[in-house]
């Protein structure tokens, strides 16, 4: 019973994580945010960055290198572009303050941006995109991270995992949308590889002589104590399989969220052994009205997307899949039958529901794990 | 003597291109910027897309695939949008007269982008990214082209090469250019490796049964024949190294160029045994001003380059170059001792000049071969 999943009911999970982060000293409405981020990366299969992570923005909010009651200020403004300074605020509250207002720009003014600098982590980055989908746009949404991505023939970090995401509505099918880490995996990955003892696959990493890394637990070392050597940038290794593309996409990532508002970038963002570094992001947001009536964008998006998860599929795989398109189906599954969480993860639910004095949701149903 | 390179001027190459468009009925603006692009691709060392090309634009006009006189039409104009269909024109005219639209768009609005629908190859798309360097903008420019990638799982072509663009100025430094195909490479190089009877790597293309594809000449057959096999997205087969990612990244443009504007995508996009496909394209560009002094950027950006080809060299290799480098050093050394040229590109060149009645430039210095 110890590697089993519990399921809980996402509204459970989100009151409960938002009267955690309220208890903390966040307002209520970005307590919500804060919990809605979280609990929808679980809602669409990204445990990674899902409610597992509850007990790291606690200790962040705890120490002081997230802040619950920031005074977030508003450095530039204009009728499409923003530039907003956190001053240490929790990631995703100021994250989904600023999409919104460049949304009410881009439906004015056809498109808009904004930066967020000085900020937390921001949780899963496609939900930022994804608030553009119901409003007839294309949504963009990026944030640099701490360094931990090496460039193509280099040998330490100088760019983070810089994730992009890019959403873009359809009709009857589900939204495309795009939400990947530029280097080829994230340190998640390498960590799962390093509990498991497992050899690390060619072209993720290399080690502090800028070889190919094979070892999980030196690696995340000495890649911690900037000795040397870290994640490879999509692409992998050297030019054959075109790493420096994927290393271009990080440091774009970088220009568009840190050089862009006058924030720290490149391997100026650094994580401590006690919290993550402070970080920035970019959003964006394009009216598509402003190019072609939405409803037959929408209709040519459905039949792109089903195009290709309909196209013929390789010997021996299942499914061509879109982008988002496991993600969605996930989510429907949950709301039917609730959110799936390790019973390891519920335990730790229930521990922070006891500290904070916080009813912890009740389990809908136990399911063995597969 | 039948491998040597011989240097000719940049300037003479670009006269003589025009000329030649000119004969073919270009307007001398256009024509100017169809030579223009095309020698760029030379001083920036990416032959494939260089001169060597200009017998196929030349088959393309003479034929009437691309039109010399196309009725360019303006389909929509906002002060942040612009939706042109070229009706056939040559890519690069229409393409640089759209982001000069663009760049004056953005200059009062901040940013704004343009899609072209029904236009042809346009040639490099970081020369109209790299038309935004000198306004304080940051460049964006992308194209869709015919079906060559492979979805993650798949076996069918789907998708185009669809290169993206994304230039930011610098101080000092160089800009940032990053310049890519979103698949593993373009296919120009599988034909390299068709000539020379190589075997192909592992993880740059699949073959008709989904699986790993060794044999080029096999490959480059059947997928123009449409039975199956293509070029794998960057990040390469399966998802072990994210090849959803490259994947996602080539639908992004596809969305952005085509499905934007209601243009053909994915495997609607054609060439033909007598002519390319037409394509679609989309531009931005967002002014930096409108986030913070671009002086300030600037000199960031500067310290952002620097750190990146400072960066420590893995064991091995020589240098950790930043997305552009390469090839403004090619530039400056071509600006200094012209252009190399294989002989055979410039005994082709000197054949068009007769059969045009145009005089073929000047070699400066025949130099050996490497």
């Amino acid at each position: 019973m110890e590697n089993d999943n519990v399921r809980i009911e996402a509204e459970a999970l989100i009151t409960f994580c938002q009267c955690v982060f309220q208890t903390l000293g966040l307002s209520e409405e970005d307590a919500h945010s804060a919990a809605d981020v979280l609990v929808t990366a679980d809602v669409r299969g990204i445990e990674s960055h899902g409610v597992a992570r509850l007990q790291r923005y606690i200790n962040g909010l705890e120490a002081g290198t997230m802040r619950a009651n920031a005074a977030v200020e508003i450095v530039m403004d204009t009728p499409s572009s923003l530039v907003i300074d956190a001053h240490g605020a929790m990631g995703a509250p100021v994250s989904v303050k600023t999409m919104r207002r460049v949304i009410t720009k881009a439906r004015k003014h056809g498109a808009a941006f904004g930066c967020v600098r000085d900020s937390n982590h921001f949780g899963i980055a496609g939900y930022y995109a994804m608030m553009a989908l119901d409003e007839d746009m294309l949504g963009i949404a990026m944030t640099n991270t701490a360094a931990l991505g090496v460039p193509t023939f280099g040998r330490q970090v100088m760019f983070g995992t810089n994730p992009l995401a890019f959403a873009a509505p359809a009709d009857k099918e589900q939204a495309f949308v795009l939400d990947m880490a530029t280097t080829v995996v994230a340190r998640g990955k390498i960590e799962v590889y390093e509990r498991r003892g497992k050899e690390l696959p060619t072209g993720w990493a290399v080690d502090k002589q800028g070889l190919t890394a094979k070892n999980a637990r030196v690696l995340l070392d000495e890649m911690f104590q900037r000795v040397g050597g870290g994640i490879l940038p999509l692409g992998g290794e050297g030019e054959l399989l075109s790493g420096y593309k994927g290393y271009g996409l990080a440091v774009m990532v970088d220009i568009l969220c840190a050089v862009l508002c006058g924030a720290p970038f490149g391997a100026d963002v650094v994580d401590t052994a006690t919290s993550s570094g402070r970080v920035s992001h970019f959003f964006g947001a394009i009216r598509i009205a402003a190019f072609r009536d939405p409803q037959e964008f929408r209709r040519d998006m459905d039949r792109l997307l089903r195009n290709l998860r309909h196209s013929p599929v390789a010997e021996g795989a299942e499914r061509v899949y879109f982008a988002g398109q496991k993600e969605f189906e996930h989510e429907a599954q949950c709301r039917e039958l609730g959110i799936p969480l390790p019973r390891q993860t519920y335990r730790q639910l229930c521990r922070i529901g006891h500290a904070f004095n916080v009813v912890p949701p009740d389990i809908l149903e136990p399911i063995p794990n597969k």
